[in-house]
């Protein structure tokens, strides 16, 4: 019988549809992306671009690359400005499905938060946690991996979505998968060992070498209980005060508690607080994922995900493409203004032009941009940052 | 006797007050200067910009030069539409000494009317014509080669100022002298054999190892009647042309006379119309200026020019400095607008940032704006050429 093709998701008949209605999606939406300066910025970050010439946002593309499995059952956790933008993005979203931090706490706090909230909700609830900024491709085997998730997570794990690294990169932190669970449903879910940091380069040629290290995405799959079990154990502060603002989100209450609570939760990544306890304790897996990834890290990141859109190895993003001319020019531009930009015999160029500021430099020194951003700062040049 | 230093001009006895009072300078302002587009560009001629950081637009420094010979006898030829911007450069300019061209027709015609309206005023005159966008330094052995120039016009010479070469340039077009002339008050007088072409890259070496030859800059000192002469001889339609606009010039008859008459004239340089013919005649001469001279021709030239403004390699013009960040780059910035402009790791970049146009290439790409510009202009992108 031949295998169905395109979009349509295909799940086991373990992972019914009984299973996928606890499922509720968490995106959470913060960090500013400064080595994206100045395209992204304090008003206007990473996950509200197009930084893939899609035509669509990234968290907007994140929404619905989770739609077939969540339906409307989403979640997004980011800071008060962004509000509107978020609202913009996603209509859909229920108002109590958007929970507005009064101040960046860490992705501990604002993962912890949601899955209190659910927790209060539903204590069956199955949460999936998946960044605001992350470009993934193709969608189906994404949506395969999640659907694995969501079966091993019922099963009672925590379970993250690993990446199958491509190269031994040193800039993602590694999953160490151990041996194969037998969960009905998940055929490819594999106990975790532990998650290891960013590896230094032989250490990740090592990692590479193996074929038992993952990269580590940041998203995960987990029983709102089993996660606030072991975010109780190891930062009990931090479980009460989220307990308190999640019996009183569904409720008047929930403003006042929360501008109470909030200023003075603990700062702590959701990696110290739960995963790492959790993978010793043994209740974490993986579900290997067999699809690209990228964190669009920098500009380098933005021309590697745009060869499709590359004119003579010019890739070309934003509104204004028309009024690019580029000639013995490779690299990446990103025309954010109506002006016309001209490129002569530059390589591997970047070129973010914006209303306020604009960036040049390389390919090769993407990663220098936030340290421009800091001496920006230092500046005073504020305004545009 | 100690000499005096400083600005002041030594001229020798016999290029007397006298003979100056006969000297008029034309200073021809056309020419867009393609090659520093988008600063440079039809509305915002090269002449009309400061590009040497010395706080003065390139027009207003060619009369500041000039103007302790020519006192306030100083004519500007330009089109229409710089009007209002030559004025607002030089406001000591008498309203007759505006030469307006309806439209541009080469130097032949800008150059001959202006002599042919010096002609009608006074025969005695002698014209020195100095285009507006050139930069000269330092200023004291340009004058006193000025100086050395009326006196040889005087005893009968179309005198151009060469420049001694410091390399073999194939950019420029060179003049061959000969032998030394007898002018009292110009000891350093030469005749003129030919101008040449110019040359290949070996010829040019020939050429600066021979000693024999100068560059031509396009600056001469010639009395109008002689001037006058060659070009009725070699051109004369032109010449009959100009005459009857310069006796209308300064009559009510002008602006009719102008339109009638202008769009008819042949477009010609004043090299093949003039000095050529006169060279072959044995009527040219050439003083050697002992000065660096530059006609600022791209954005490698507005690099080289100045050093003194580079922080850390970096070249910095415009209004704008402050909001400018660079590291690890080297080359030139203009910064036309208030935008932050960060620069890192970029080898001789050149960044021209204006309201509405962005240019990015590198020093050594420099010659290839100009095609550019042409691109632009067949993709019918014009409000900003």
């Amino acid at each position: 019988m031949p295998r169905l093709s395109g979009p349509r998701i295909r799940l086991s008949q373990v992972t019914s549809d009984d299973l996928l209605r606890r499922f509720h999606v968490v995106i959470p939406a913060g960090g500013v992306g400064t080595r994206l300066w100045p395209l992204s910025r304090a008003d206007a970050p990473k996950f509200l671009h197009d930084l893939t010439g899609s035509g669509t946002t990234l968290i907007r593309s994140t929404y619905e690359r989770l739609l077939p499995l969540a339906q409307h059952r989403v979640m997004v956790v980011t800071g008060q400005k962004h509000s509107v933008a978020v609202t913009a993005q996603i209509p859909e979203l229920a108002p109590d499905d958007l929970v507005l931090e009064p101040e960046p706490k860490d992705s501990a706090a604002a993962i912890g938060l949601a899955a209190a909230i659910l927790h209060a909700r539903d204590p069956e609830t199955i949460m999936g946690s998946f960044a605001a900024d992350q470009v993934i491709h193709p969608v189906a085997p994404f949506q395969q991996a999640v659907a694995e998730a969501v079966a091993t997570a019922a099963a009672g794990k925590i379970v993250t979505i690993g990446i199958r690294p491509s190269h031994a990169s040193t800039a993602f932190g590694y999953i160490r998968q151990g041996e194969r669970l037998e969960v009905a449903g998940a055929p490819r879910a594999h106990h975790v060992i532990e998650f290891v940091e960013k590896p230094q380069a032989a250490v990740a040629a090592q990692y590479l070498a193996s074929g038992d290290y993952l990269w580590n995405a940041g998203m995960f799959v987990a029983p709102v209980k089993l996660l606030l079990d072991h975010l109780q154990a190891a930062q009990p502060q931090l479980y009460t005060g989220l307990s308190q603002i999640a019996a009183a989100w569904d409720t008047e209450d929930r403003q006042d508690v929360l501008m109470k609570v909030w200023p003075e939760l603990p700062k702590t990544a959701i990696d110290y607080a739960v995963a790492e306890p959790a993978a010793a304790a043994g209740d974490v897996a993986v579900i290997p994922g067999e699809f690209t990834w990228d964190d669009v890290g920098d500009f380098a990141a933005i021309a590697r995900l745009n060869p499709a859109h590359a004119q003579e190895g010019m890739t070309v993003l934003g509104e204004r493409k028309a009024r690019v001319y580029s000639e013995d020019a490779t690299g990446v531009v990103v025309a954010d203004t109506n002006r016309v930009v001209a490129l002569i015999g530059v390589e591997n160029i970047v070129v973010v032009d914006t209303e306020d500021a604009l960036l040049v430099t390389t390919t090769d020194h993407a990663q220098n941009v936030k340290k421009a951003v800091e001496a920006l700062k230092e500046k005073g040049d504020n305004d545009v940052l």
